[in-house]
């Protein structure tokens, strides 16, 4: 895929000391999660203040106008955003005054009967100032808030409403609250700080801070966070999770812990059992940098092939938030990415790289190989091919985008003008997992949705017939 | 008062052609009505877009993030914002997705019942994302409209609940139009071009986009605007208005004309009658540039000394839309002000500016002139003693902000140093006006209220009694 | 001419405490003399620091790069250019190494024999690193400085190779010095603070700093300023200098005194004066803001006219510095201007502007006052038709852009589309500024240069026969 | 060492096309050796223009004013830079006008005899506008052309008074030239494009823009580039060139290929020959991302450990380009760094760096990994101790510095808290790089400088009898 840049990350920090500084630590962390916008909203004497803009972390996050925030309890979001959206007013966290407090609301996710609750609320007069997700979630959890005026019904009220996929940070007033949708799509983590305690999207967070990573928040669970405990509101009866099986083949951070499963294992792992389903006669492994690096590294290992760096990065790249991701993504492969002779010249390559999305970047790397003289270059993926939508937060709406959209995988491989092509399995990729094939999303591999998307095929109801399980 | 910086305006276009360019030009001739945020809100093929932000008209609108919003219809907003609302999520025009189709609104004024309202739908479990009026009415008017579906039935239900003073332009889809409350506070008018119609806070802006002015909104008054046409949607029986004498006392540009009342003329006619109210054998009148500019020559007229610039004003002036505006207008008198030494030195003047609110600048004037060699530094002031805070749009909210509280008018003199000073009396001021004082609001002058103020007297409950009328 | 956008400005100053935060000050103060670039250089410890940048003073001069700047002694500059020369390496004060110490210096004016001396010493194999006659001044004064050694000998030396218009403010290593040429083109002074001595071009940077105007430096005399004392190192005999007529026409603040001569006070005798060389029977006189607002004073107390405001100006103009100004100047007019009908409607109307270059600017006005009702427009300007170039220091080098420029008087007023058009004599202008004919300079009025420029006409040699002096 | 911010970068293109996009694509790519300031310099139409200033290539070179920069032939250049010199006025190319000409010069190096020089001219009377050694080579550029008016003739005079290392393009009019100096100190080599021909710090450079590598620029050579031809002026005799050993350690590109050896290939053969010198029993080799990564392939290559990645690398990172760059450096380990566990815990490492120069990362970094559970830190360095100063382009000055200086290796192990530390011996670096020992620099690990330095041995002189050759 070749771009760490998507699908939001939430933080949540309640601690004995200012949180700012903190926060703005721990969000540069899973800043990879999002570069389009960033922002916090802080809880003091009595109300929620924020500061939210377009930008980087160290963009936004900065000057009198953030250090002054004073505060020892706060949420933070990093937004990628798909295009029309990229607006300011869409900035998050969120938030709103009720009659008995301020609330904000930090969400990773999408929510897939919004476009149902928008309209049903809609119909009872409701009013929409955004077109994000989280202002129906939020504006349903300060309903429920203020006729209850208990904010864990109040919650509890609000998930019974929506579905899809969210981890969510949460102040309502004064109190922290850190969120997983029932499925476990998004990673959310708990962590433990000298000063107090947090919760983030991905564990990486906790060691810039000096933290300790305690646990997962399970799938449905709703933990209350306060500087001194986490108190499980609610923790659902175990069943079948749906984790995201692209957390840790591409988004997450290699160091990113979740499920107990380090992304960069996993993906060496993969790189393992690509090598012994796609085996190949050749001289060297050489990784897309950055994100096929760990695939490759397993790939190595597995194969007995010697591995190297193929590619040189370029890392002064534009960036402009403004453009949506994906054109920029194409447009500058050849600025990013250039060949190392002496790892290509006369070589017969294997290429690594973690997915194929459209395939445009693939298919300009396989020709700059051969122009530097590779003598051939077999590409090796470390996810199935993706031939259907996400509505779980990833950035993939539509089936026609996708260059395995009906083509075979021989005719991917001439259309990337690859000698060979080889994707790891979807029972390899859940091996290198190592989670059961009833605990993962896998929808955008075999187009089963853990949950209800009209004119979809729901998970279980199919599987059972297709692989027997 | 020294600085035109206040208030805000609005505007609304209906044109056969891309109304953004025109929407600019509008914005910028009523630039002083508010230069802490601007933005427009455009109907384009079914849905409302915006471009908000913080920032000059100029800074704000511009780009092809600008000129890329197609569509004949718009709204627009110039902001001036006192301390703590300067957030850009409370940049106008406000907008809303609901139901039955998008709508914008854009408010000048204060909604004096915001906080009752505010409180009472929070109880109905409303949530705000914002701090500012606009939400509540645009909100309330959703509502409204989802209900009634009928764009003038909701406005109407609307405008019953809420109390205060607004000059609105409103888009519900593609209809456009333009409100003026019960009492006239703020001046809206109306407006012809050769490419289609125009509402907008003041008659200036018409000029620059080659239109004639029509004729006021009156207070009450809901007109729809087509490009072909002005529907007065509702017409109110007459009744006592409540013109904000502030507006051609100092807010409008001295070229608007409200009430078939030009800005300037009537600065100008306060000059005289304040020449009359209060005489003085003196060499030479001055006034405080820009804004004390007619009233002095007003005064000069009728006085039949001889009128003479008598300070250099620097264009030059740092510009911070985070400080709050009165700060800075403290701080930097010297490096704004100069006097000219040839009018001053030796010279008994007679010093005339639009108002005193705080004290402070003047103070520091008459000090300037005084070491640039005045002998006699006489004050004359176009507006009666500022003694009341102002609920109906204007940033002057506490009475321990005033000069005038509890001292007396030579007390003042002594403050701010002058040999004397003299206020126009609001007899004189009224009459410079030409309007019946019963149609004025005068509140800031002698604490009585058109509207129900908590605390406050009525006005007309004690008029009778105290003027005799 | 309708804006302050001209010519540059120096200041130099010598305090017993640190000179930066009164360098912004004074600088501020002359800011009109040109918005293009800013800058400072201060002597401390031994070498000369400098902070110069394109933009306004207070965007330049700013940050903890500005205030960290130390030392006590300081020269300064504010820069208007001409297009062509819009570049960051042109900005001022320029500085040098030499092996005696750093120098600096800041320039008003314009080098005659700039080409020749720069083709002269070009062939001496000199090769100049910016276009700016700043450069070669400052280093011819190096190479004088390093053969000699002595300050004062090196900038006698240099004076004696250049020919044009210049006021200088120098730091050679600690020393401060201002210079003016010996014909006195453009204006320069010292004056004294509370905290040490002063050398600027207009004495209006002195009283917001708190001091006193001491005298103007004499044409051709070069004081040496310390933070006790000046001390007049060259004292030249007096001979007819050559002052710019222009300065006190338009260039300078009204409230700075040149000469003895206050610009104002200047300003309003010439609309006196005007006034009686070109009476009309009319209703109401009208400056053109800002410029023109000190003649129409004038022209009103002589003529009897009752003076009136007759245009709105917009404050909130966008400025480019990229851009050359007068592009700008002509688009904006109608945004920048607008007509005040009471004033305007059904009046007989003497508009009163200081000068006509292109007259473009004019034109567009008369017709707006038509459009608003005017029912004569006759217009009255405060300086004689401007035929011929200026090579002194004003942006005006060629005699195609001359409105005057192969028309009469009539025919400028019809393409103005004025009713009348009068423009004062050279006559009325030497009697208004009250400074013999021989010691100005007039050469854009009647193509007489003080100085040799070669193809045109000098000063002196011809003026005998048409003048009869 | 931790960052590719280092020594300059220069290029030069004569096309048969506007030069301008290649110009920028050109720079962007050798972008990593220099972050503080971008420019070009392009003839056109007898004159040469430039656009340079503070920021990166696609910071500065953008919009309309860069875009608009017609001609065919340009040179361009980025500087890295130390702290103090951080000023607009050093940006490169440098431009000077001369009777004969334009001339514009980009420099990548150090000139040792500056301040002799700068002395040796200041005291002929030259005053420097700049502080930078370009402006040096540029004026007595200039004088020789003026001289000479023979280009060649003036480069070659100009080039006999300057000492130390230079890699030069330079326009001379519209005559481009490619030079460097005698030892051949820093890289540049020659390419060609379909549009025309190259001369550029790094081959790197030539793919982006679909070029193919001709040669390196031979030390002392003088190569007039047209863009249909390359004339070597001077082809010097041959005699013990003084490379630069850092360029392949860790300035240039992995995938820049200099004096035939690329620079991947040789940091992966220093891992190897480091490997041999210092084995250590270990599981898991791992390298400071991204500048040791092929020294760390190397190594485990070369000793049958496996290869991991061992940390995270955070792309987000701020960038002030004002701040001197080590500063942050040092600042920001742990928010751009953090251990991978899979990889760590309970592993004995083997941590591969490029070099080591304040040492004060690499002791974080070992710290970092016992946190995570790191049994064994073993750190392993592809450059030998860092030990003197280098006056050839390297921001290392001064010996206090370095962390070698007055501590063992043993002691630097104790310091940075490793359980081994093995560097490169100085014979295994020479023979990675497969250069003869003699045509060499390697000043900065033996103290032996290529040309006479006051203070240091110079190479040769003392060589003989310490290492036997």
């Amino acid at each position: 895929m070749g771009n760490l840049e998507h699908s939001c990350g939430v933080i949540g920090l309640s601690l004995d000391t200012k949180v700012a500084p903190f926060a703005k630590k721990a969000l540069r962390v899973i800043q990879h999660r999002g570069q389009e916008s960033a922002g916090v909203a802080i809880f003091n004497d009595g109300h929620i203040s924020y500061l939210r803009d377009m930008g980087l972390v160290h963009e936004v996050l900065r000057g009198s106008e953030y250090y002054n925030l004073t505060g020892n309890v706060c949420i933070g979001h990093v937004r990628y955003s798909t295009e029309g959206e990229s607006k300011a007013s869409n900035c998050q966290p969120m938030t709103v005054t009720t009659s008995y407090g301020d609330i904000a609301l930090a969400h990773n996710g999408d929510i897939t009967n919004a476009t149902e609750l928008r309209e049903q609320l809609s119909k009872k007069g409701w009013a929409f100032l955004t077109t994000s997700d989280t202002e129906i979630i939020i504006r349903i959890l300060a309903k429920e808030f203020n006729e209850t005026r208990d904010p864990i019904k109040a919650i509890k009220n609000t998930l019974r409403m929506i579905e899809g996929a969210y981890s969510l940070t949460m102040l309502i007033g004064d109190r922290l609250f850190g969120i997983r949708d029932p499925m476990g799509f998004r990673p959310l983590c708990i962590g433990r700080l000298k000063e107090g305690n947090v919760v983030v999207s991905e564990s990486a967070a906790l060691d810039v801070t000096g933290g300790e990573f305690i646990r997962d928040v399970l799938p449905g669970e709703i933990i209350e966070v306060t500087r001194t405990s986490f108190h499980s509101v609610r923790t659902p009866a175990p069943k079948n999770p749906a984790h995201c099986m692209f957390e840790w083949v591409y988004f997450a951070r290699p160091d990113s812990i979740m499920e107990c499963r380090e992304a960069y294992e996993v993906r060496k792992r993969i790189g393992q059992i690509l090598a012994s389903e796609h085996p190949i006669d050749a001289d060297v492994v050489v990784p897309v940098p950055d994100s096929g690096r760990a695939h490759a590294i397993g790939y190595a290992e597995g194969s007995g092939i010697k591995y190297e760096e193929g590619f040189m990065k370029n890392r002064y790249v534009e960036r402009t938030f403004i453009m949506p991701v994906q054109k920029q993504r194409e447009a500058g492969v050849m600025l990013k990415l250039n060949p190392i002779r002496s790892t290509v010249k006369g070589r017969r390559l294997v290429v690594v790289d973690d997915s194929i999305v459209r395939g445009t970047t693939l298919r300009k790397l396989v020709q700059m190989l051969r122009r530097a003289g590779a003598e051939e270059v077999h590409v090796r993926i470390g996810c199935p091919p993706i031939v259907a939508p996400c509505f779980y937060g990833v950035d993939m709406k539509t089936r026609g985008q996708f260059v395995a959209t009906g083509r075979t995988v021989d005719e991917i491989a001439e259309h990337i003008t690859a000698d060979s092509l080889g994707y790891i399995s979807i029972d390899g990729l859940v091996k290198a997992l190592n989670i059961p094939y009833q605990d993962l999303c896998l929808a955008c591999l075999n187009g089963e949705y853990p949950t209800p998307i009209p004119g979809e095929r729901q998970r279980f109801q199919t599987r059972l017939n297709e692989h027997g399980q």
